[in-house]
């Protein structure tokens, strides 16, 4: 329990390479001793906890369902919410740090609530946001896995 | 409760061109028939919530906290959920529709979960958004308050 | 939004007299400017809805499901949570003191998260509870609807 | 991930009494494989996540407040939900079957929501209920923690 919990978010179909990616993140960070949170189901989610559970890592599943059903075989333990969406923010809640692979949506619902709630967010191809043609660049960027799980844990530390 | 409800979101605290923006959004959505849901604290929320109370309208807060301790005094009805961000969630899944007035990361995750749940969302000057240098337009884009209410009430209706 | 609000928490599919009750319950809570809350389905929450609407009063349902389908038309405001049981919370959160019409383990649930929140119980021919053969009076005891809108006014007032 | 969950709930202040039979239930669940999940606080659950942690077992807190303060240090992981006593609905929802030890409000909560999610409720010494004289039950009694352990897991393999 007394170790950094980190959280990976990304799209729930994934490309090849989003999954070999976060695949990569979880493997990374479960061997720097990171617990991972992730919303529980497939595609990047699901790479993810494969990642961290191959190296014997932990592995959180905040699921949005009533049930464990859908869940991704590799998580450690797999939390049924039963409260659709607003299980976004219980994911980012949990976590000291997010890292965003690409993702759509749901993934930026949870980059914005992890910014509100002043935590910060390492991304991966993620999403971009501005207003009024001004970007505002809240998101660290990492150029692959091995530098994302790096600025997590250094700015987990913090 | 059989008309359409539509959500107002945007900061917490608001520039006076904010305020204005949305008190007018407030007072048209409320001369539609339409109830206005907010997230029931100052800035933009109060704004919204001051327009459609004027006319007579009906207003939904539903707060962050635990008590009404904070609420904007214009709601009908302040609904203190104790969750805290989570409540975002709420605010959206209440609404047919969303109109985001400019705004910072709270609403930005509003916007987030709108689309996550396949409600339209209006806005003004609000977030823009988009992945590898290309925008995701997924925003109907509003000129005033006017345009803004109309907008929303046509998608509300679809 | 500055009166009171008080919860009217029973069973889902009522009897004749339990549907009386809260119906009377109902109407003498918006007689006296009461904010009527309840879980915003049928049974005993439609029929407090039911008679705090004929008079003209504000009624609030705070639904389990993602969508407004299934809640009472009597409703002045519908919020569809999205969360399941976990809205019996925010229904309990929501009130100054809680009216109890008989019930089945939803509404013990709302019970002791009320006493559990520190807010006053008032029952009608509900949930007895104790432990060890020893009963535990924790709940106004009310003999009527109309001693038990009296109770829960004095109570919310405190 | 594929084991039996199993949720301990009980108050978060432990008679000695209280606290050796949540930790004899803690590590016996372990024992057999089950995860633990609980509230994430002290008394039993702090006595139940120390059972289950001294065998090497698997246990889940689902915490109140935003962090992870006032956490028991047993917690195999720790999930911060920010709802309050809406977190009651979610310890639930992850538990095959729940085992009550004594308890206050927050247990009866809990007992409450399990009955009507239609999760079985085993209890040591913790509250009896009924309606107008008559004793409802639904909660199956255990003598000591031994026998609550071993009739959660038969419950839980139904």
């Amino acid at each position: 329990m007394t170790g950094r919990y980190v959280a990976v978010c990304g799209p729930s179909v994934a490309t090849e390479q989003e999954a070999a990616w976060a695949e990569e993140v979880g493997r990374r960070l479960a061997e720097a001793g990171a617990v991972v949170v992730c919303g529980g189901l497939g595609g990047v989610m699901d790479a993810a906890a494969r990642g961290a559970a191959g190296v014997g890592g932990t592995v959180i599943g905040i699921l949005p369902g009533e049930t464990r059903s859908g869940a991704s075989p590799h998580l450690t333990v797999a939390i049924p919410t039963g409260m659709g969406e607003a299980r976004n923010a219980i994911v980012v809640r949990t976590a000291d740090v997010v890292i965003a692979v690409r993702g759509e949506f749901g993934t930026l619902s949870e980059i914005a609530l992890a910014l509100k709630m002043g935590k910060p967010v390492v991304g991966i191809g993620t999403w971009e946001f501005g207003k009024e043609g001004e970007s505002v660049d809240a998101i660290v960027r990492a150029t692959d896995p091995r530098d994302a799980v790096a600025q997590a844990l250094r700015l987990a530390g913090r």
